[in-house]
C-alpha cells in the first residue's frame, strides 16, 4: 500500500476513538520544543506529551535560526514560557558541509541552492549552545523565557542536558 | 514540578524501557511530514508513525516556504520520495496579520520584527494548495517527488484530503 494511504488508513483507526476535540488552542504546559527533524525522535513520547500540552517545532538539526518565526508566534501570540531544544546523537547534520550540499543540488538537481544556509554543524554540544545563546541574545525573545538544551542519544532513548 | 523536570522524569520512563537503539538514520517509510506546531496535533499519532518511519517537520502554520532546507536535506541526502503537508482547523495562523504582530513586537518586546513575515492566512484550503504549489515549483524539490496535501479536524481528529 502507498504510504499516503497507509496514513490515511492510520487516521481513520485514530479519529474513529477520538476524545479530545474540545482542547484549547494555546498549549496548556505552556512550553515550545524545538527539536530535529529526524525520524528516530518522537519529542511526544520522549518528553510524556500528551495532544494540548506543547508547540512542537522540527527542522533539520533542531537549528533556531529557522524556527524564530515561530517561536515568537508561540511566545507572544500563545503565551509559551519555556523553550526546550532537543538536538541528538548521530545526526544527519554533522555529516556534510554546506559546500557539499550547494554541489549536490547543483549536480542532481541542475538548480542553484548557494543562497541557502543548510545550518549544519560539526559539534553536537556546541550546536545546542549556539542555538541557546542564539535565542537569549534576539531582542525577539525577552528575557523572561526560560530557555533549556538538551542532547538525545538515539541508542539509549535517554536526554542529555547541555550546560 | 516545573515543566523541564517533568520532562526529564518521564524521559527517564521512556530510557528505562527503550528498544529502539539500533534504528538507521534515513526514514524507512521514506517520508516527510509537515506540520504545524499546533500542540492538539501529534503526527506520530495521527498517522500511525513509529520511530524511524518519518521526517517530522513542524513549524507554524506547517508553511512550506519556512520548510524549504528541512526538505532538501530531506530528499536530496536522506532519500525521502514523499511530502505530507498537514494544516488544521482552528489554527492561530488564521487569527492575525504581519502588522498585528509587528505592532506587538514594537509594544511589547520594543523590538522590529518588521523584516519577518510570519506567514499568516486567511483561508485554510488555499494555504495548503500554496504550499503544494510552492513546492511543485521550486527546482529545489524534483518532480518525482509525491506532494499531498490535508487539513487535520482537531475536533474530530480526522484527516481531510485538499485537492
Amino acid at each position: 500500500m502507498p504510504v499516503v494511504d497507509e496514513f490515511i488508513k492510520a487516521n481513520s483507526t485514530y479519529a474513529s476513538d477520538f476524545h479530545k476535540g474540545g482542547l484549547p488552542l494555546p498549549p496548556a504546559r505552556k512550553v515550545a520544543v524545538l527539536a530535529c527533524m529526524d525520524a528516530r525522535l518522537d519529542p511526544a513520547k520522549i518528553l510524556g506529551l500528551e495532544e494540548g500540552d506543547a508547540h512542537v517545532i522540527r527542522n533539520a538539526g533542531g537549528r533556531a535560526t529557522d524556527a524564530l518565526r515561530s517561536l515568537v508566534i508561540s511566545e507572544l501570540l500563545l503565551g509559551t514560557q519555556t523553550i526546550v531544544i532537543i538536538h541528538h546523537t548521530d545526526c544527519g547534520m554533522l555529516t556534510f558541509s554546506d559546500e557539499d550540499i550547494h554541489k549536490k543540488v547543483r549536480q542532481e538537481l541542475h538548480a542553484d541552492a548557494d543562497h541557502i544556509s543548510f545550518l549544519p554543524f560539526t559539534d553536537l554540544e556546541q550546536s545546542v549552545r549556539d542555538d541557546i545563546a542564539y535565542l537569549k541574545a534576539t531582542r525577539l525573545i525577552p528575557d523572561s523565557i526560560e530557555i533549556r538544551g538538551f542532547i538525545y542519544d538515539v541508542k539509549t532513548g535517554r536526554l542529555n542536558e547541555v550546560q
